[in-house]
């Protein structure tokens, strides 16, 4: 995976890595570059560089097919118990209307994934997913535990307005109800007819919103209401940007984070719970990392020398020749003037400031040092 | 997903699109498209086209990184009882060094999965699996119905080597006696000290090799050993061919069928058993299916005009303007000088020999009939 940009292969084509209802647009203004996230196309470039759509999201506005994030619906009965049974974060007071980042964890305290929970009523729940088929592992509890709940995979598909003029842009379809919608909170508005959640999350430091479009068939009419409503401000196709990401400590599942690491070494750690009232799986395990305190944490990295390759594996850190940690992701940031990157550095290297060698793949050993999250200049 | 080849879109690389231990020599050998399966790349294309490498394939033999058919493995005294209860095949008579290939399905006996299981203990099992996380439902399962087993995923790749030369290829790695393994069964065979099971398996018609390379460190070692003893058998590298595996009838999971098909319609009804003494998840679904007969099952389809383009999403088939089912998967084959697809027809329409019109992505509409699978010239 160490090829240059020219040189990448190309995504075969097949049912099983899935299209999404805004598809025939994306390819119209030419995307470039594909990832596949929960068996479903995420685009990824659209023939710029990954800097040059890095500014234009932090200045303007851009519209991101995330399909890819695929909802896992719980409801009935038993829903709220389920729920609460799949994480350390303490549920009982949401109210609906609330999104909730949530860790999901395995019994030995394992990242299973990292949904936004959009709690739409008290009985009924989308886990908006990262890329692992959390589908089957609530579809297998909730078997087991013969619990009362309908679990399924729905026709909903979020398309992220992200950028500092994502409010001027989504209010011209939504109208101004949108501008008082709060951090992490949803309103369900009118689209044609249809009402649609309309959250104020996304996976940038820069603002905006998601819509979570309910009907497939609508795709074409959301996306082009949106993109004529951007006219005037500049609007341009993008996606999830690395640059951006990795600068505001945005974690990707799979990249920072596996099955193998426990929400503590994520910086999770604020997000769980062990009162005695909650009963999760994995709380004798999370309660024991969380007594004796984690082994590694998530931090970022600055490295000097040419721009990186990209990191299509974890890349060993080092102090003094002794590992320090390792590397997960890794991007040229303009605005720095130096590489950045995420990683998880061992107990005795993690505070930041601390010096490291970063091992790159192109073989060069570069000088870095351990940062906070999110960055600062 | 219509753009033609020069066009289409690449791959991003991270990460969490996992590389595999045999990618050094992947992409060394040049790769030029790649699908994700598992969170892992499968290399699908080496620069040539789909119909040489059809013939090739049925003509020499053929190296194919194939990790991406990542293991589940279950082991402990409860790992019988959970694998029994995952599928309706019937696994009281196995016996290690056995091959089974079998549905998975949920409570509603939809597939979620298609492995094959190797047996390599009474209380020990690989499933080698299609593309869905069918560790997250056997890790759910396990933790509510509280069994006393381990699941995990080990560190295993299986390297296909497949052709009419298969034989002589992996003999002169690992010895004449890999001549006598039968079909679906395997041995532990020795290379360079290690221990690997070397299975007569595979995604293909053509015969030959899966051998699951158990420690990736390994993994340049064997890919070179197999290569050089494949010096004057005219050895490729390759991937699961799309015409080959259509003729053939092999259906790719999240291609032919999803969680919303049952096994009977994807045509394992042959695996499905419904003996009193068996107690799995699913079996009142899929016993009431079994005696109302299915709705529709997978067929072939042949079908006139131009190659046909990439089935990116299912098409629609039709039968005097009445829905009559749809094409999954599609491709041109230059054995039958037609093009070749799988589908799924509807129960009025899925005789052998029915006249069908399939409406393909480009918006022609072609003649076409229904075969049997495999499809006979």
């Amino acid at each position: 995976m160490s090829k240059n940009k020219t040189e990448r292969a190309r995504l075969s084509v097949s049912r099983r890595q899935r299209s999404t209802p805004f598809t025939p647009r994306i390819e119209t203004l030419g995307v470039s570059d594909y990832s596949i996230v929960n068996h479903t196309i995420l685009p990824k470039g659209f023939g710029r560089s990954v800097e040059e759509d890095y500014w234009h999201l932090r200045e303007h506005v851009q519209m991101w097919d995330v399909s890819c994030q695929r909802q896992v619906e719980i409801k009935g009965p038993d829903a709220a118990l389920l729920l609460q049974r799949m994480t350390p974060r303490d549920l009982r007071d949401v109210q609906p209307g609330q999104c909730m980042y949530a860790p999901i964890i395995d019994e030995h305290a394992g990242m299973l994934n990292d949904p936004v929970i959009l709690i739409l009523d008290y009985d009924h729940f989308w886990l908006s997913i990262a890329d692992s088929d959390l589908l089957l592992w609530t579809k297998g509890l909730a078997v087991a535990y013969g619990l009362n709940v309908e679990i399924d995979e729905p026709d909903v598909s979020p398309l992220a307005v992200q950028g500092p003029r994502a409010d001027d842009l989504v209010a011209k379809v939504f109208g101004d109800a949108v501008r008082s919608i709060r951090f992490f909170k949803f309103e369900k508005l009118d689209f044609d007819g249809h009402e649609l959640v309309v959250a104020r999350t996304g996976y940038s430091r820069q603002g905006g919103f998601e819509i979570y479009l309910n009907d497939s068939s609508l795709g074409l009419a959301l996306w082009d209401a949106l993109w004529d409503a951007g006219e005037n401000l500049n609007v341009a196709p993008g996606s999830p940007n690395l640059i951006e990401r990795v600068e505001g400590g945005l974690l990707s599942y799979g990249n920072e984070m596996t099955r193998k690491n426990n929400p503590i070494e994520c910086g999770l750690g604020h997000f769980c719970s062990y009162a005695s009232e909650l009963d999760y799986i994995g709380k004798e395990a999370l309660s024991r990392i969380h007594l004796q305190g984690p082994q590694r944490i998530i931090r970022g990295v600055r490295f000097d020398g040419d721009k990186t390759p990209a990191c299509a594996n974890t890349w060993k850190l080092t102090v003094d020749d002794e590992f320090a940690g390792q590397i997960t992701t890794a991007i040229w940031s303009p605005r720095f003037n130096q590489n950045v990157a995420l990683g998880m550095l061992e107990q005795a290297y993690w505070n930041p400031g601390q010096v490291v060698n970063v091992h790159c793949a192109d073989g060069s050993v570069r000088d870095g040092f351990v940062t906070e999250l999110p960055m600062q200049p």
